[in-house]
């Protein structure tokens, strides 16, 4: 990891890329770098906890594959509210498939992923063929989207190790155009130019019956240097989503913002 | 790889599963060890596929998420169409997530692959929950399904080593009950107990532009030790789809036979 107090938290170097700069304009607009994980399975309970909790947060993460009732309406409403609430919209599909096979898993089927995605996903896996695959369909798309490379798990027991991690690093420093950072447990690139967002976050540290392991916003903004946190069941589990947001969100930022005047 | 001549080849031992005892014996029964990869973007072209070369594959292995205009008809169709031709079913989606979001990802969504496919498959990557998710979402939808984990790619640059190999073959170990083998490049358990099918197989060796690898039916059957080839693009996009898929049947037939009778 970087030591933090030599970070460049602000990120203006890594506006490169036009749903970077989004981001970035967004989490400093809100004071949010709050990514809520939308892991339900009925679109209408999707949609309620948009409006909950829209305000608070700069990125909605979905798994469209879980909704049970996902129609192309699914995705023109989820399109709406990130537009009304200004967030962006994240599907977490890990594609993990050689380059012809993700070229059609982002852009057909019943998702249509790049079609309303802004950010999506992708494990390191497969080569670079799923950076070119990705790139292909974003680019036929003829919208801006941006990669996030899984460079790290949180989960009991992953298969990662360091020397995968820093061949994912080089993947996206060599894909500048489409990747935007990565899904990780920390800091990755010293340059600030390669977001890191984390998930498996939680305001109390422990972990679930499948091997989920959690962290606090403290420990993965302002020790592992992390850019987001990704929060799932801490929030839409809540008894009341909008209160719990709020806290995640004000975790979040005073981690970031304290960080970041450590390391002026 | 273990020597061809030590292996256990017809696979007695390896019918524990209930799925891998069909496997077994529809390969025998039709005398195929072949496995079709319908990539294909239209349900329709896919069901007239089935109806092509049906008689002739063991599996046919499908990407639901790449059907433009999947619905639960389509699964119907397709599961009417294994049972009358007497192949299994492969939904080829390559689970790469945490425990609790795989359990969603099998059984729910659009797809509700768990409910129709006979054979799934995952990346190792996530540790055992990603094991423990599938094993939960099989239990729960009450039919046999059998998990194939990804030890091994076939594309350009992918970053599987052989710890990581290593370690897929341990977790396969460890969950007899649901993993009955591997999607691999060459056989990894000299038992003969844990199967193997090996994709990018082409009559010719080469590539396509995105970082795939072409290998023949000889080579992985006979030098690596496969029990099963996945064709894809070599049947589905041939002019003449059932003529190509009686050549591979042909030649993993023959591949299989050899290897065995050396074996003895």
């Amino acid at each position: 990891p970087v030591p933090v107090t030599v970070r460049c938290r602000w990120g203006a170097a890594a506006a490169a890329h036009p749903v970077a700069q989004r981001l970035l304009a967004i989490r400093d607009a809100k004071r949010s770098n709050l990514c809520v994980a939308a892991d339900l399975c009925d679109a209408a309970d999707i949609m309620r906890l948009c409006e909950q909790i829209g305000p608070l947060i700069c990125v909605l993460k979905v798994h469209a594959d879980t909704v049970d009732n996902w129609t192309a309406e699914t995705a023109s409403a989820l399109r709406a509210a990130a537009d009304r609430h200004n967030f962006l919209l994240f599907e977490d599909r890990k594609f993990a498939d050689i380059g012809h096979t993700v070229v059609c898993q982002a852009s057909g089927g019943v998702h249509r992923i790049v079609a309303w995605a802004d950010l999506i996903n992708a494990h390191g896996i497969p080569g670079r063929g799923v950076v070119d695959g990705l790139r292909q369909a974003c680019q036929a798309s003829g919208r801006a989207v941006g990669l996030l490379l899984v460079a790290q798990m949180s989960s009991k027991g992953n298969l990662i190790d360091s020397a995968y991690t820093e061949r994912c690093l080089a993947m996206a420093r060599e894909a500048r155009d489409l990747c935007i950072g990565f899904i990780a447990q920390e800091r990755l690139d010293d340059t600030g130019e390669l977001l890191v967002m984390t998930p498996g976050v939680q305001l109390a540290a422990g972990g679930d019956a499948l091997g989920q392991q959690y962290n606090t916003p403290a420990d993965v903004i302002g020790c592992r240097g992390a850019d987001f946190i990704i929060v799932g069941r801490g929030i839409y589990g809540a008894t009341d989503p909008c209160q719990a947001a709020r806290a995640y969100q004000a975790a979040g930022w005073a981690a970031l913002t304290d960080a970041s005047s450590r390391a002026r």
